[in-house]
C-alpha cells in the first residue's frame, strides 16, 4: 500500500511511520516541523519506501500538489497542535493547525477520490464530565480547550465527508500518549525541571490530577490492527488503559528513574494544573476491549517506560 | 445596549435587527451580501441608531476594527452559509463562511472582553437520525452535511471559549425557518418553478420528505426572550414546531395560494432530495416548551404565511 502520514515527523506520527514501513508499506510523510522534529525521521533518510515532504498542510494548494503526484490508498493524518496547554494562550494555533489541516487533508482526499482515513481525536472532546465514565455515545460533548473544540470540529467533518463521498474512516479518541520522541507534557516538563534543580520539583494542582497514560507503541499497534479492515462509514473507538496515574506518582516515577533522592514536592494548589485541563476523567473502554484489543502496558508501566526511554 | 448583528442583512438577521430597534436597542450590523441583500436593511438607512458596516467576517483584521470601535454588550452571530445544497457541491464554503466567521467571531469577543453570544446551530448537527427524537444530549452526533459539520465544530468551539472566557452564549437548534425574506430552500424553490411553468412542478425526492418549518418572526421573539436573561456558561435549546410540513403539502400549499389549478406533481423519486439532505426528523422540544415557550404558529400555518408574504 501507499499511504500518506500527515504530521508523521511527529511523536505519535514518527512511530507510526515505523511500524508502516516495517509492514512493507510505501510512506510519504508530509510535516512542517511545527512540533515534529526531524530528528524523529532522521533514521529512514535511506530507506527508498519512505519520502518526506515539508509542506504546511494548512496551506490547501501545496497538499494539491502532493495528492497530484501519488495516489494514496490510505491517508493517517496524525498533524494537529498537539500542546493544549499552549494554545490556551493563542487558540489561532487551533484554528490552523488542528481544524484547518483537518479540512484540507479531507478535502484533498474528496478530489483526488482517497477513501481510507485514519484520524487522531481525543478524550478532550468530551469536556470535564466530573468522574462520569464516558463511552464513545457520552453526551452532551462540551470541550473545554479550544484543542477539544477543534478536534470536535474535525469528527464532525469527517462524518459529513464520509457520508459524502463514501470513505471509510477510523477515529481513536485517546488520553495522554507517552513514549519515545515525546515533546511535551508532564513526564517531559518534570524531567526538565528536575535536571535544573533536583532538589525540589514544582507540582501545577494538588497532585491529584489523575490521567490514563497510553504506551505510544501500544497505540501504534492499535491503529494497525483496525487499520486493515474497515467498514464503510466512521468507527470511533476509545483507545487508552484501564489505569490511571496521578501527578504526585509521575513525579515520584521519574525522581526514582532519575536516581534522585529528598526531593520537596512543591504544590502550586487547587484543582486543575492550568484552564483549559480537565482533572480528572474516566474512559470507558468496552468497545475497543469487546474488539479484541486491551493495552499491553498499564498507565504506571507506560510512565515507567518513558521515563527510561526519555532520559 | 448596544449589539453586534454579524449577518445582519440575511433572512433571520434582518428580522432579528428589526426586533432588536424595536426594543430601543443600537444596532451595529455586518454583512457582505453574500447571501443577505441590501433591500433586506434598506427601511433602516435613516435610522440614526443603526449602522451597517460591509466586511467578510473570515477575514480576522477587518473583523478586530469594528470591535476597535464598538463597545458591543451582545453579539448575535447568525452569518453562515445557509444554502446547504449549495455547499454539498463545495465545502470550502462552509469551511470559509460558516466555520471561520465563527472563529473570528469569538476571537474578537475574546480579545476585546464582549461576554454574552447568541448563536445560531442547527438540527442539521444531529445527522440522520432516522426518525428517533432528538433532544439537546441526543448522540452520537453524526452530520450528513458539511453545514452540519461546520456547525457542530462552531458548537464546540463555543463550549471551550464560554469555558475559557466566561462567555454567557445561548445556542439555538433549529430547523427550517421561513418567512419573509427567504431567499431559498423548498418554499422559494416551488414558486419560482411555478412562475415559470404553472402547468407542472417537478418535486425532488418522493415528496414524502417531512419537515417542521419555523416561522422566522417566531424564532426572532424566542431569541430576544431568551436573550434577555442568560445565565453562565452555554445554554443549548432545541426550537421549533411541533408538527411537521410533508413536500407535497408544502406543493399543495403554494399551488392553492397562487390560485392554479391542475398541476401535475412530477416526483424525480427517492428517499431525500439530494445527498445530504435529512430526509425525515422529530425534534424533542420539551426543554423549551418547559421553559414557556411554544411557537404561536403550526408548521403548515407558517408555510402558508410565508407563501402569502413572498408571493
Amino acid at each position: 500500500m501507499k499511504v500518506l502520514v500527515a504530521g508523521g515527523a511527529g511523536f505519535i506520527g514518527s512511530n507510526l511511520v515505523d511500524e508502516l514501513l516495517a509492514e512493507g508499506n510505501e510512506v510519504v510523510c508530509i510535516d512542517n516541523f511545527f512540533i515534529g522534529t526531524e530528528r524523529n525521521i532522521e533514521h529512514l533518510k535511506d530507506n527508498s519506501k519512505f519520502t518526506f515532504i515539508n509542506i504546511d498542510l494548512s496551506d490547501l494548494e501545496s497538499l494539491k500538489r502532493v495528492f497530484e503526484q501519488h495516489e494514496f490508498d490510505f491517508v493517517y493524518h496524525m498533524a494537529a497542535n498537539s500542546d493544549i496547554q499552549a494554545s490556551a494562550k493563542n487558540p489561532q494555533v487551533e484554528y490552523k493547525n488542528t481544524y484547518t489541516t483537518t479540512f484540507n487533508v479531507l478535502e484533498c482526499m474528496r478530489l483526488y477520490g482517497v477513501k481510507n482515513l485514519f484520524f487522531c481525536s481525543t478524550s478532550a472532546i468530551y469536556g470535564d464530565s466530573d468522574g462520569k465514565l464516558m463511552d464513545e455515545n457520552y453526551s452532551p460533548l462540551q470541550p473545554i480547550s479550544y484543542y477539544g473544540a477543534c478536534k470536535l470540529g474535525c469528527e464532525g467533518l469527517i462524518s459529513a465527508y464520509s457520508y459524502m463521498n463514501d470513505f471509510h474512516a477510523l477515529v481513536f479518541r485517546f488520553p495522554n500518549v507517552i513514549g519515545p520522541r515525546l515533546t511535551h507534557g508532564v513526564v517531559f516538563d518534570f524531567i526538565k525541571k528536575l535536571r535544573a534543580n533536583p532538589n525540589e520539583l514544582e507540582i501545577l494542582g494538588d497532585g491529584n490530577q489523575c490521567k490514563p497514560y497510553l504506551y505510544v507503541l501500544d497505540l501504534v499497534k492499535c491503529i494497525q490492527r483496525f487499520s486493515n479492515n474497515l467498514p464503510q462509514g466512521v468507527t470511533t473507538y476509545n483507545v487508552g488503559v484501564d489505569s490511571a496515574t496521578s501527578v504526585t506518582k509521575i513525579a515520584e516515577i521519574v525522581v526514582e528513574k532519575m536516581g534522585l533522592k529528598d526531593v520537596e514536592f512543591k504544590y502550586t494548589g487547587g484543582k486543575g494544573g492550568w484552564k483549559g485541563d480537565v482533572p480528572k476523567f474516566a474512559y470507558d473502554l468496552s468497545k475497543v476491549h469487546g474488539a479484541g484489543w486491551i493495552s499491553s502496558m498499564t498507565s504506571d508501566e507506560a510512565v515507567a517506560m518513558t521515563v527510561e526511554k526519555v532520559l
